[in-house]
């Protein structure tokens, strides 16, 4: 049937395995029921209304994002409980009334000047979390600044339209961890902080929640005391960051950029292949001595192969890309056959393709 | 006026200064005339038939792509002349013999392979370059290997749709270029090699051209014997990294992406704008101890000012960008502000975004 697939393949393209993806997600959904979390995914990673309905199909009521675009995108494709968790772009209030007129709206607060746009532009009723910065050091208060936190829930008390909903967390910093001891140690090391905010905040807001966010911990942890719901992206597809970092196998990955083959150069042995910085982005991994923009895999007959060793992509121009090759894969791949490579970093990798093609042919659109 | 446009952003845009862009332009088909040499100029940077008008309205009547699909949307809006600058894909012949029974379409041959399947699958007819790889190593024959070329050459003459036009190079190694010097060393070292296989083969091909596409060559030498039309791209715009090259002054950049301001440290001196990965690529300079994704600008009455020394986008998420600033610029921008930052590598930057949107308020579309 594969080979059916690779027929298809004329100009770069996304390729998705749908039962990879199934089982990332299913086995997400595992996790959440286990731990008795709600599972609210984030979806900027695939971007896709027809992948958001497996999630969907699987009971997940209401999921994350990081743009207002999204979040229009998504609403307008059946979602009725949206959280854009990403800084309030007070630019952009009058967006945010529209559309938390058409779904439970939830927005990120994290500064006091966006607190006050928001409390005096906000016509429709919404609900905020406070977004917490336990150590990534991106956005978001200190756990420490129970002042500004106190202020916001009491802004929020005195206006009717704008509901407190708990504490937002996106540990980033496990995405540059080296072992699971330093994702355990941010992981916990967060959970003590917010265990604190929640329990100061719990007699007055008894139904207070904690999301938390990052692929890693979501996927390596199994200590969730204190935390309500987890909102990871990434582990839909993954990726060889997220392969790097342990967060999942290889073989979990469930995308593959499909690349035709247009030139090879035997001395070098490298093969150049239509597939660039527009179609993989230019995340990239150093590996000992090794730039690498993407790993070779091969199709077999119902999925791809794990990276075939001393196969990479070593440089990618705009629309060209150089595969450095052993002799074997060099010899076994003629000009005009297609190549297949995992992607560095899937999010930004698929955010350049409008679509998805599965292994069985169907084609699935994305925002774009 | 220039506020007006700050009125208009309330999302990343890409923002057109065309008094700009059209001097980058007006430059060079003033070099291409000076030096007798044809102007066809690569589309790759802005893919946008509006832009592409510019040119045309300016006597240019050929221009350069580097896919398939940009030579479909340039064929159809009003291009006659094509060339694809790109290794042949073998498996979109058919869109070959399409396109070139709508246009005037070049190729580029790199590989005896692809020659093959381009004489046999052809029906429409057709030129090519063969490409000529003087010293970059991505794709080309070396110049040397003329029993190679000369069996291209001969190919074409037993075929009556395919017409051999002459050389074309990219010599890419110029972006790395770090001094004047080196480029022109390169410049200078390829046209020596190209004059030689010019010679050689113009007694039979009296019409033979030579094609050269770098920005940097095209934009700072002025030796160009034996070259017979230059293709650069990034030149439309320039960026960061033409800058330093010297390909360009920083004033000459003729694009810059607006960011709204969502938060600010005071600690860290960090403003977040929503502006990330998918609105600047990945793309970044190394300078002294810096990482550097994109340097801040401000608007003036008339346009953006040069690069606020110290002032930097130092880190890129997703959807988040953080800006290192000093003291005096951080306490100058308040949350809901717009700032404007110059891109490393405008190629791939614009190609994330759908539009343009220049300085006067119109919207520019590309293809996407």
């Amino acid at each position: 049937m594969l080979k059916d697939i690779t027929d298809k393949i004329i100009h770069p393209t996304v390729l998705l395995d749908k039962k990879k993806c199934f089982a990332n997600i299913e086995r997400m959904v595992k996790k959440a029921n286990k731990y008795n979390l709600a599972l609210r995914p984030h979806f900027k990673t695939h971007q896709s209304a027809e992948i958001g309905k497996w999630f969907m199909d699987l009971g997940v009521a209401e999921i994350t994002v990081s743009s207002i675009e999204m979040a229009v995108y998504f609403a307008k494709n059946g979602w009725k409980k949206i959280i854009i968790a990403f800084p309030i772009n007070v630019r952009a209030i009058h967006q945010l009334n529209e559309l938390a007129a058409q779904c439970q709206l939830t927005v990120l607060v994290t500064n006091a000047s966006s607190m006050a746009a928001l409390t005096e532009g906000i016509k429709t009723p919404l609900s905020f979390f406070i977004e917490i910065d336990t150590g990534y050091g991106r956005t978001g208060i200190k756990p420490e600044d129970l002042s500004q936190i106190s202020e916001f829930i009491n802004q929020s008390k005195s206006n009717d339209k704008l509901k407190f909903r708990g504490f937002y967390v996106h540990n980033g910093h496990t995405y540059k961890a080296n072992s699971q001891e330093e994702i355990n140690e941010i992981h916990i090391g967060s959970i003590r902080k917010l265990k604190k905010l929640k329990d100061r905040f719990k007699e007055t807001f008894p139904d207070i929640e904690v999301q938390m966010g990052d692929t890693p911990s979501c996927s390596t942890m199994e200590h969730f005391e204190y935390i309500d719901a987890i909102g990871p992206g990434n582990f839909v597809f993954y990726d060889l960051v997220q392969t790097g970092i342990g967060s999942c196998n290889v073989t979990d990955i469930a995308v593959a950029i499909a690349c035709p083959v247009v030139d090879k150069y035997p001395e070098s042995c490298e093969i150049i292949i239509h597939g660039g910085g527009v179609h993989f982005s230019k995340d990239k991994l150093e590996e000992e001595d090794r730039t690498i923009y993407g790993k070779v895999v091969k199709l077999d007959e119902s999925t791809w192969s794990e990276p075939i060793p001393n196969v990479y992509i070593s440089a990618l121009s705009q629309e060209h890309g150089t595969i450095k090759a052993d002799r074997e894969f060099f010899d076994s791949i003629s000009i005009g056959d297609v190549v297949y490579a995992l992607p560095v970093h899937a999010c930004l990798a698929v955010n350049l393709h409008a679509h998805y093609l599965t292994l069985e042919g169907e084609k699935i659109s994305r925002l774009h």
